[in-house]
């Protein structure tokens, strides 16, 4: 057995004025269309929302953190319910982190040694030690179809001598989780490091190629640094990935950073932006970013996005979803949850079709200069 | 033009053991058929829930609050976007209470005249006032097809001669509704008052049942008394009302008390428990209440209850719903609502049936003796 009986990727069209490519990505739990945005499913839910309802929006793939699983569910639970999919009855592909990033998030709570992190949890004070053969293992146990590889995120800012030596702990650490792993039905994507040095991503860029492996993906983004260098970081280093390979952005994004991802050649993408904007009463449109609460939606009875055919959109309106938010309803977070979810998936859908007929870039830009009415 | 056009109720089973009928109330909406319980939608929402996830629950009717839709969204705005019906885009039965007993609870931020009911917005001060008309005003302007009459709901305990007032308020209060109110495709409810004495409660029935109207409500109950009391006051009170309309328990209830309400001739129910239940983690099922924090629920791979058929139930298990809910996700709180509202709306469908096929009484004993497993 090995990889290609259970993955594949296709580039079914690449743009020639840009990186810009939509693909064919087969997994064990089925297709996924790229580009693709992965909702976040934190604790193994998408915040304030039923797998039904992610499903209605058109998730193709979500995401799950290894962190939370681990100190809250506990992986031999999950494993025992059938993996993650088993466990949330949740039966399309499915995306672990390693649990690196949380980790290293710890800053005081974490010690980081080559062998692995010790660290502490927050809740309780329990003492935890996570190293890539306990990350494997415990990504094992959760069964997602697409694992990612322990890695050490530099902060933003960070000095070049503290962000190579992160890197060549990632690198180490990196072999010794294609040793530890075994399992080809889930796929091992390592991670592009190198914080914000051009020379750095490159070398980090071309180490993780040499591993053969359905996806590779850019870490150590969207960490605090201006949009001007995410976007240089993501142009330098995507094209340097295998072009029939899959490529994830880390934690990305915005509307527009999933535009210029695309045009990178940048082809999956994830991101708790739409569910935590949903919470906080913010919402998705094509003229960019609107707050629900605000005043001059009291009495508008149109719906969140004129163009939008979510659930919330072909149901309510904005006055009446202001009402439900500013009387503390839950019932406002989840509608709002939905409507940004599925403009991120049908952002992304639009845009493949786009790639498809030839004119993404035209496309985008169009789309770029509505999202800055708002901005 | 009379309530005719609009509305018709049919007994269309009685058993001959006790008072408890099937019936099929027609109102603008839609058909309902009783026994019945109203999911509660105080803001226009019920509580974590879409209206979607409501309807495939079986609700075939549900309530919202006057008093909160008066202060919070404005019934001039209701109105404007077509009514409850429009606004929540909602196109079954609506009931709106009267606000009387919401405003009556503010106990220190209210003053009643014999005019109505001056009050302080406990949230920003603002002064209001509430008669008989203007409640009638706001419901109609809410649209929904089952406004309340205007009452005074005595508390519990409350000495005799309180309780006599406040009933003689309520009914000469309740002539000025069916004074005020004229849009015949909105059935006024005249509501029971009387406390928890017999002659009180008798008085009251006689007097709201020479009202010729499409159906008639028990208020005042599930104030803080005990059981054994509310299900005297129900019993006697019931079969006192117009056998060919509906009776209307208001504010009930548990399990139990729906099937305590049902045998002594009550049609329809409504209770913010199942939702208020569920977001503190307490769910229903044939064995009583039970709390899905409990460690026993740890390794449950199986359903909230396992005779359900609700979205929660076909699809999560205990176990998987208890990690959402110890990680505090919102999710956990909706699926535990779905399965408490379809809980009741599925108990009392298989009481309407037992009542169709003649074996209410043993059917719901068997019931109330499972209820008592956990309580």
């Amino acid at each position: 057995m090995n990889y290609s009986d259970y993955f594949n990727f296709e580039v079914v069209k690449n743009s020639n004025k840009s990186n810009a490519r939509a693909g064919i990505f087969k997994t064990p739990h089925g297709i996924i269309e790229t580009p693709i945005f992965m909702p976040v499913g934190t604790n193994s839910a998408v915040k304030m929302m039923t797998n039904e309802q992610v499903l209605n929006c058109g998730a193709q793939i979500i995401l799950a953190n290894s962190y939370h699983m681990y100190l809250r569910a506990g992986t031999e639970r999950v494993k025992k319910a059938g993996g993650l999919h088993g466990w949330m009855n949740f039966h399309k592909p499915i995306l672990t982190d390693s649990g690196g990033f949380q980790v290293f998030s710890l800053s005081k709570l974490r010690k980081i040694t080559p062998e692995g992190i010790y660290f502490q949890d927050p809740k309780n004070g329990s003492k935890h030690f996570i190293s890539p053969e306990i990350s494997m293992k415990i990504q094992e146990d959760l069964g997602a179809d697409i694992i990612m590889a322990f890695d050490e995120c530099s902060p933003y800012p960070c000095d070049y001598k503290q962000a190579k030596k992160a890197l060549d702990t990632t690198n180490m650490w990196l072999e010794r989780c294609f040793e530890a792993h075994k399992n080809y039905n889930q796929a091992l994507f390592p991670i592009v490091q190198g914080a914000f040095f051009d020379d750095l991503r490159i070398e980090s860029a071309k180490f993780v190629s040499q591993f053969d492996t359905p996806g590779y993906a850019i870490g150590g983004v969207s960490v605090g640094e201006p949009t001007d260098i995410k976007n240089h970081i993501t142009e330098i280093t995507a094209p340097l990935l295998p072009f029939n390979k899959p490529r994830y952005l880390m934690g990305v994004g915005t509307p527009v950073d999933l535009i210029n991802g695309i045009k990178y050649g940048v082809d999956m993408f994830d991101c708790v932006l739409p569910t935590r904007n949903a919470r906080h009463g913010t919402f998705f449109t094509y003229e960019g970013n609107k707050i629900i609460k605000n005043k001059c939606f009291e009495d508008d009875f149109t719906p969140l996005e004129e163009k939008c055919n979510c659930y919330t959109c072909r149901n309510h309106t904005k006055a009446y979803i202001r009402h439900l938010y500013k009387t503390q309803e839950a019932t406002a977070a989840t509608l709002l949850s939905i409507h940004n979810i599925h403009f991120l998936l049908n952002l992304v859908k639009d845009l493949r079709n786009s790639i498809m007929e030839g004119n993404f870039e035209e496309y985008s830009n169009r789309l770029i200069e509505g999202f800055k009415i708002n901005s």
